[in-house]
């Protein structure tokens, strides 16, 4: 029974339809769940349809937690080295484990404390965290953390340097504009904004220099600066890329012959 | 006679200008259509000239049906080591083939059927399809296809990895705007039109943060997540470009001495 | 003497200061004209000292004239291996030559036929021509004339594909949106306008779309279509980078010894 | 004594808490007078906590003025192989030296003359020099200048053609569009901020073409102009890149064992 249970969750060799019921009906109900998320943000539909969607939430709750027990109690046959103890203590705090459980408190929290509304809805929000119950967005985001990790040394150097070019062009140009546009250039926090819209292109238009000294130094910032801010984005792209052809060659362990997909 | 029609359409070595004919006046008249399919969209215009624009019409898919005919006619030509049926289905399903059949469709079915007018000014628009007759074309856009095809894994994973970082920062963003700018920000599926116009930096300016969280927030998604947004980019670039030098280079077959662009 | 103005001309071993002047007096007089014609344009400044501009017209056009009177006098001995009137021929049909020429031609053409103030005013613009005589914009110029020369077959075929996604995602948006905004999307050829500044990230926000279905559209469009139109950014970048490495490395000719700046 | 301010100020060998307090004293300050700078711009804030702010400033450059007199007195161990006063001037015209200099200036420049209040404003935006005295900053941004420094000549050329295209495409399209939008284009200089709005898509929105051929053009200008502002981009970015990394493979001398970010 636990053996089967076990092969359920982590076994990728077992063919039997029963054993893809895991990521059938789990991965259904975070799709689900997902989207629930998103529609009660809809101005009415909460409240509309208010019973419709806590059924739902008390039933995937249900499943979820009844799918995080049985994860802990046969962590002892994913970690057979360990004892039974530890290795249900390496379940729980390992990252997959903190997921499944954050995915399901939620809803608990609020039966046993009182908070006020602000608090209630961010929690509704949170349950978004159930989208990484998904293995194959895991895979993507522990991808996309690494990269962040390896390239750490370098992204902090190029951050501190694009704070510094920030900085400068920001307190030029406040100095610069602050007189004719003081809405919109109030103080040297504010001018970042005009700064990062700049400097990354995206140029929403809501601020922008009208004096010709403003935009001689936004033109000056936009040409060189620009490559300066490029470089997060082409260290993470290069870093990304290079990690997701690595796991495309490698997705079976050479020793053990188990995907490296396995959790 | 066959032989003949059939050199005109796939033969790339005869020399005469009769063998060219096909060139020549099939793609001066797929050009006319696109350029009358984008004049009927002008206000007034297709009212005006209708009987033009219909004479046109009904003597392009004349002409367009005749080729369409010869070509299944002499399609086993084409494929000599078919027999005469499965030459002309192979014709008739190959992605020219098929192309061709689509090219003329939009005139037929309306006079078998009738439709509602939404319907019969998308058959309308339908026959843009008409550009994908022209060779040149065609190859571009097979090299496209073929391109997002061996890219497809990193695609998917970067697609999914994207999705995440839409979800969570256009969650935040929801939860830090919607009070202050509810039209703006009314719903998270709203709120992703801002997070996709942020993280591609295109920025049109429709909807963007007010609030200085929410602008703290914008200025980290941005210089993080454009790197993530970029790779799909890069991605489609560097298989474009190096498929481009690949059929620059191959583009006789060495067995045989055909060019490539034949079909 | 004709020995001396050659030198003056194109030596760039002489180390006297009066085989500089050319380069000081020439370029700064070119330099001045950009000024004057971009002056020109504000609003009431050419009214206000319409003859102190007109003076300084005229002393430019003779000492441009001077000049090239007298670099077509010293081009045999800039070609001494032509005939007198083939180097003068060379010359004056050089791209240099070319330059030397159009740079007077809009003060002399109004001397002799009357047009009408459209096309005056467009003359004067044209004087802004007078930049490509500063020999190190012209190689910066011809640099450029050669990455595109060079790249030729990968822009166009990169520019055809470009053309289909703007005709299908501008025909896809005005179907989609032109209902609701007409005045925005009217007809086809003005919605390549919105795919453009889509496409390209510039997203001015004169036009965007308002329907869900166009968003998404939008959406799609931008994180896929981006990268296509990368590639001739890419391209072009890469290969006036590459051409700037060589024209550092390769100054000299190994021959003769002469620089390459020469012309 | 002299050794050991020395040993505070350079060593970053020695492990005691206290060598580190120039670290952790000077960094905090630092920050905060950052903060203050910034603070200092918002509207009443100045007026309000006036005493406050510039006991802050008193005690601030107090302290930088301090550590200044410290330095130039430890100088002679910083450099031994010189004389004392060489070893001093060395260290005041070194590029830390000015920043230190230049750090505490804006204060006691206002006790010796009087200036008018604009000039004041500025010297208080002065005061961010104060963060190049945080070493790590200090050290991006040589990073940054030995990479402009490196890359010069290609800088040139590339901002030459730039600035030529900048020209020729504001030309044209001040042609095009000053008569239909007098108040955006009203001359050649003004028409420059739409050109490098649109060549590094940021495209604020502020100007924009509304003629159907000044449209065509700013679509021909983008996608092809884009390429070659993307010039510094990449120059800088990858420049940038390969410092890092070489800035992370050495960064103890293998001599004197030594690690480089010493100053």
């Amino acid at each position: 029974m636990k053996k089967f249970i076990f092969d359920v969750f982590y076994s990728k060799t077992e063919k039997g339809f029963v054993y893809r019921i895991d990521d059938y009906l789990i991965t259904s109900l975070i799709v689900l769940n997902i989207l629930a998320v998103m529609l009660e943000t809809f101005k009415g539909l909460l409240e509309e349809y208010y019973n419709l969607f806590l059924y739902f939430e008390i039933f995937s709750v249900f499943i979820f937690t009844v799918e995080y027990a049985l994860r802990i109690w046969v962590s002892d046959l994913k970690y057979p080295e360990l004892s039974k103890t530890k290795a249900r203590l390496k379940y729980i705090f390992s990252f997959m484990g903190l997921v499944d459980l954050f995915a399901i408190l939620p809803f608990y929290i609020p039966l046993f404390f009182t908070f006020d509304g602000r608090f209630l809805r961010i929690l509704r929000l949170f349950r978004l965290i159930r989208i990484l119950k998904l293995s194959s967005y895991t895979t993507a985001l522990q991808l996309l953390a690494s990269v962040i990790f390896e390239k750490k040394q370098e992204l902090i150097v190029t951050v501190f340097t694009i704070f510094i070019l920030l900085l400068f062009s920001s307190a030029l140009m406040y100095e610069l504009e602050s007189d004719v546009q003081p809405d919109q250039f109030p103080n040297i926090f504010a001018t970042f904004w005009w700064a990062v819209a700049t400097l990354t292109t995206i140029g929403y238009g809501d601020v922008y220099p009208i004096t010709a000294m403003g935009k001689f130094l936004a033109a000056i910032t936009a040409i060189f600066g620009i490559g300066l801010v490029a470089i997060p984005t082409g260290l993470l792209s290069a870093g990304f890329l290079s990690k997701i052809r690595d796991e495309k060659e490698l997705k079976i362990c050479p020793h053990c012959g188990k995907s490296f997909d396995e959790h």
